[in-house]
C-alpha cells in the first residue's frame, strides 16, 4: 500500500512511498481505509523541525478518519463500515494524562494519517455523526477535543462569556461549541471579512485588532467592567497578559497556543488578586474526542474548512497554515 | 472602647484610640471580644502602603478570634460564650468569589482586629475547637484557609506529593495539613534549623536552597522523574519557572504569593505541554476557613506560632515579619 | 403596613393583618416593596399542614419579587430602586447546604412573601434581568434554581439527553433551561395540550403516559437503548424506579419531588450495575439562583405562568395548585 | 499450560483443563504469569448462578497478579520482570465507564485469573508497590478501587467521618485507605473480635449489631447530632434506610453491595430534604485501580488477607466467602 513520509524535517522531503499491506488485525486492534486528513500547527511545526521529540521518518499529520475495514479479536468499540475520526494521542483513552499518554501522538512519535491502511488500537477512534464528510470529520480530533476541553474546562454556559483569539480551527471550533452549549462569544480578528463569517456562526461580539490592539478593554467594556468567564488562549507570548486583564474574578485562561511566543510575562498580582485560573492543554482523550463528537452530532455542526487539497497539493496545504491565512480548519482528501 | 488605628501608611502611624461602644447587635449581626490576632504580610503592606486601595485611617490587622459576648436577632451560627476565629473576607460566605467578595477584607477596606469588641455579621465567624488557644486561633483565618484551599486545589491525598517553598505561615499550615491528608511533603528553606522543625512537624524531604537554588531538579529526582502533583507557591518572581519545571503532566501551581516579585515569566510550551494548571488564589471563604478548621479540629493540629506579642509590641511584630525570620506565623495577645 | 397571615394549617386560615412599618434597615439588611408572589407545592403543604415544622401563625408563601427601597450600612450588593428575586432559604448564601442554612425557609419558618415590605439580608436576594416583569420574577427562586442545580448535578449540555415529568414549574423551567444549554429533551404529559406546549418551547420529544405509563421504555427507544443522562424526579413514589430503569450508565437521577409517594422501592442491581447516581435536592443556594437567573437574562427566558392572580383571590390561587392542572407557575400580584 | 475450568454454575463444577500455551503477544499486549487470585462475592454469585450474563464453561475468578514474561510491540506500560495486579474491568481504562466497559469483566464474560499466563491489554494492568506479596497484590483489583472509589466520592479527609458496615473485603480497605486519607471512621460487626481488628486498624469507633440494630443512631450520637458525611453501603435491603438517616446534610451513600436484598425502600423525603446523594458503583477503571494502588503503596497498607488457599483448596475458599465469616480478603496462591 502507499503512504506518505516526511525523511527529515522539511517540507521538501514529502514523498510518496510504498509500505507493506498491514496484516490482519491482532487483538483489540483495527484496520481503517484512511479517507481524509486534517493539519494542525503541531504537523508543520514537525515538518519544519520545530517541533521537539517528532520522529523522522515518519508517516506524517495526526488527524484523520477513515472507514473500518477489518476488526480483530475481543473488538468491541466499532465494526467493519464504521466510519471513524482517528485520534492522535493514542494512548489516551480518558481520564487525565500521564507524560506517556500525553507525548504519544500520531504524525510525531507515532505513524500518521497519511496512510492507505492504518493499523490502529481499537479504543483510539471515535464513530462518527452521519452529516459529516470525510473531510470534516478529520478536522475533528484536535481541534474540536481542544476546543471542547476549554468549554469544560470554564463550565461554559448559558450565562458565560467566551473570548476567543483569532479564526483558527480550535477558535472556531470553540465559536461553534460555545454557542451550542448557550454562551455568549466575543472573537477577535485581523480581518473583517473572517469576523463577519465568524458573526455568521453565531459570534455575538466581533472586534478587529488591526485598528486597536486592546481587545482586553473590550472585553472588559461588553461585560460591564466584569471580564469574562474563559478565554481559549490560542496565542500566547505577550497576548497572556491581555487574557489575565481580560478575564473576570475567577475567570479561566484556557492556554493552547504560542504562535504569539513560548515565552511569557504574567502579572501576579492579577492572577492571585482575581484568583485566575492558566490551564495548560494540549489536546485531550479519546473519550474527550467523542464527547466533542456528540456535541457535534447533536447540533449538526458543520466543521469549518477554508480549502480541501488533493494528495498532490500536499505542500501547498502545508504553506497555506504556514501563511495563516485560513478561517478554520485545512484538510487534504486521502486521493491516492 | 479602646481600639488601634492606623491613620497613614506608616508603622509610626499606629496608635491607640477611642472608640463608641458598639451597640445592641442588629439583625444577624453578633458582638465579639477580640482576645488576639495574627500577622501576615498583607498586614505588613498595609501598613507600609504597599497595598492598593486600603483604607486610611482603619483599624489594622485581618485575622482575629475572640469571644461571642452578644448577639442579634435570627442568629443561628453562634451563641455568646462560643470561641470564634472571625474571617477578613467578611463578604465571602461561600462558593467562589465575585470581585466584590474578594476586594473586602477587615484590615484593608473593612476595620480589622485591633478593637476591644468587634461588630460583624453572623456569617463571617467560625467556632473553634477545644483545643487551641487564642493566639493559635487568631492564625487560621487567611493562612490555614488559603493552605487548605490548596490542598483541595490539588485534590492532595495518600499518594500525592506536595512541594511547599518556604516556612512562612502558609507553608507551615500547608505542611500540617498536607499530612493530615496523607500526602507526601517535600519542603525548602534557606535554614536548617527551620527544615529540622519541618522535619519534626512530618516533612518527609527537606532541600536547603542556600547552597543549591534547583529545588526543582531535586523535587524532579525525589519523584523519580515524575513531578510533584502541587506546588503552594507562595513565594512568585523566578520561583514560578522552577515549578512549572516541579510539577507532573496535569499538575498544579497554587499561586498566592509574589515576595520574590510581582513579575514573573512562564514557558508556555511546558504549560501546554504538560497541562499545568496554574491557580491563583487568595484566601477563601468562610465556608472554607470552617472546613480547614475541622481539620485542624480532628487532628489536633497545633498551629506554628514564633512569637506572640503583647499589644505595647505591636510595631516589633510587623518589624519581625518584615525581616522574615519567622517560622510559621506571627501573633499578638489583645491585652489591653 | 398590609401583611397576610396563615393562623393555622387551612386555607380557611389566611387573613389579611396590619404589621407594624418596617424600621431602617440595620447593617447589611434591606427592604423590599413586595410586588409579586409565587406559589410553590410546599406552599401548599404548609397551608394545609402536610409540611413537617412549618410555624404558625406565619406570613405564607416562598417566592417572591420586589423593589428594594431602602438599605442599611455596609449593604453592597444592591441599591434603592434596584428589582429583585427574594431567595427562601435565606441563610443558604452559597456553596453546599448545612441543617441549618437547608432548614430556614421563608413562608415556612420565616416570614414569607405576602407583606407589603420585607425587611431582608443583602445577601440573599438577586437583581433581576430587565426583561422579566414582576410576577415572572417571583416564579424564579425556588423553581428555576431548582432546575439549574439539576442541569448542573447532570452537567447537561450538547450531546446530553434529559427527561422530564410533567409539566409543573420545575420541569418547565428544566426544559427551558436544558435547551438553553444545547441539550436534548424529552417530556411527559397526561395532557397532549400540555405536551404541544412543551413542544412549542424546545421540547425534542414528547410522551403521553396517558396511554402508555411506559415512558422508560419510551426513553430506552429514543436513545437507541442507552438511556438518558439525567432525569428530573420531580413526582417520587413508583416514578423513580422507571427512572432508574430509563437512565444510562452512569446517569443521574435529580430527586425533588414526592407527589407519586414519599416512599419508594429501588432495584439496588440496577443502581449498582448502572453506577446511577440519586441525587436529592431541595431548592438551592442564593447563588445557584443568581446563575439561574444569569441564564434566563441571557437567553431571555419567559417563565410560564398558568395565571396571575390578585391578592383577593389568593385562596384560589392555592386551590389551582391542588387541583394540579397548571402549566408551569401560578403567581400573585400583590395588589395591597 | 494449566487453566481453572468452571464449566458450569456449580462449585462441583470446577476442574483443571489443559489450554494451549499463549502465542507471542500481540501489538499493544502482554503475557502475565499468574502468581495469585483473590475472591469476590460476585466470583461466588458466578460459580452458583446467580450472576447474570455470566459466560460458562470460563476461566473463573475476577481479581488476580503476577508477572509480566513478555511485551508485544507498541507496549510502553511495563516491560518483562514487572509485577501486576491485573484489572478485571479491562475494556475500562479510565474516566467514567458506559455499558461496554463497565459490563466487561474477567471471570464473569472474559477469561479470569486461574490460568498459567495469561495474554492481556497491556492497559488493563497496573504495576504493584514493593511492600506487597502475590496474594497481597492480587487482592487490590475489585476491593481497593471500590473502597478508593467510595472515598472520591465523599471526598473523605480530615474532618470527615466514614461509616463502614461489617468487614468484608471492601469495608477493611476502605477503612485503611480513609484513615490514610485523615478522616475518622466508625464501622459495625456483629463480632467483637472482628471489631477489635478494626480498632487496630485505626477505626475511631466500633459498634456490634447483634445486640443493638440501630447503627444509624450510633452515627448520629457521635456525630453530635449531625450524621456521617459518608456511608459505604456494602449492605443494601433494609440497610440503606438507615444509612439515609445516618448521613448528614449533603452526605453521600456510595451504594455497592446487596447481601443484605436487591430491593430496597427508601425514603424520598430524607432523601430530598437532606439532599442525600445515593451514588451506585461497581468497581471502577484501570487508572482508579492505580490511584488506590499509589496510596497503599505511599502509606505502606497491607491488605487484610483472612487466609491463603492453594489451589488444591479451591473450593474450600469459595465456601469460606459463602459462610461469610471472613475479616478481609480471601486469597489463592496459584501454586499449579
Amino acid at each position: 500500500m502507499q503512504a506518505i513520509e516526511l525523511t527529515r524535517p522539511s517540507l521538501d522531503a514529502l514523498s510518496r512511498v510504498q509500505h507493506p499491506d498491514p496484516r490482519d488485525p491482532g487483538v483489540g486492534r483495527i484496520l481503517v481505509r484512511m479517507k481524509a486528513a486534517s493539519l494542525n500547527f503541531l504537523d508543520l511545526a514537525v515538518a519544519t523541525g520545530a517541533y521537539p521529540g517528532a520522529r523522522y521518518p515518519n508517516v506524517p499529520i495526526a488527524d484523520g478518519a477513515g472507514e473500518v475495514i477489518a476488526v480483530g479479536p475481543e473488538v468491541w468499540q466499532v465494526a467493519p463500515g464504521d466510519r471513524v475520526a482517528v485520534h492522535p494521542k493514542a494512548h489516551w483513552i480518558a481520564g487525565r494524562s500521564t507524560a506517556e499518554t500525553a507525548g504519544a501522538m500520531r504524525g510525531v512519535t507515532l505513524r500518521g494519517s497519511l496512510v492507505e491502511i492504518a493499523e490502529l488500537d481499537a479504543a483510539s477512534v471515535v464513530k462518527l455523526p452521519g452529516h459529516l464528510d470525510w473531510e470534516e470529520a478529520a478536522t475533528l480530533p484536535i481541534a474540536a477535543t481542544t476546543a471542547w476541553n476549554g468549554m469544560v474546562a470554564g463550565t461554559v454556559g448559558p450565562g458565560s462569556t467566551v473570548v476567543l483569539l483569532g479564526t483558527g480551527g480550535v477558535s472556531v471550533f470553540a465559536l461553534q461549541l460555545a454557542k451550542a452549549r448557550g454562551a455568549r462569544v466575543i472573537i477577535t480578528s485581523s480581518s473583517d471579512a473572517k469576523l463577519d463569517t465568524a458573526r455568521a456562526l453565531g459570534a455575538d461580539e466581533i472586534f478587529n485588532y488591526r485598528a486597536d490592539p486592546d481587545w482586553d478593554r473590550f472585553v472588559i467594556d461588553r461585560t460591564h467592567g466584569v471580564g469574562a468567564d474563559l478565554v481559549v488562549e490560542t496565542v500566547g507570548g505577550d497576548s497572556i497578559a491581555r487574557s489575565v486583564a481580560a478575564v473576570r474574578q475567577g475567570g479561566t485562561i484556557f492556554t493552547i497556543g504560542f504562535l504569539g511566543g513560548v515565552d511569557t510575562r504574567v502579572d501576579l498580582l492579577s492572577v492571585i488578586g482575581k484568583a485566575v485560573r492558566i490551564q495548560g492543554s494540549n489536546t485531550g482523550s479519546v473519550a474527550d474526542l467523542a464527547a466533542a463528537t456528540a456535541a457535534i452530532g447533536a447540533h449538526r455542526i458543520t466543521p469549518q474548512i477554508e480549502r480541501r487539497f488533493a494528495l498532490s497539493e500536499l505542500v501547498e496545504g502545508y504553506r497555506l497554515m504556514e501563511r495563516g491565512g485560513h478561517f478554520g480548519k485545512i484538510a487534504f482528501t486521502l486521493d491516492w
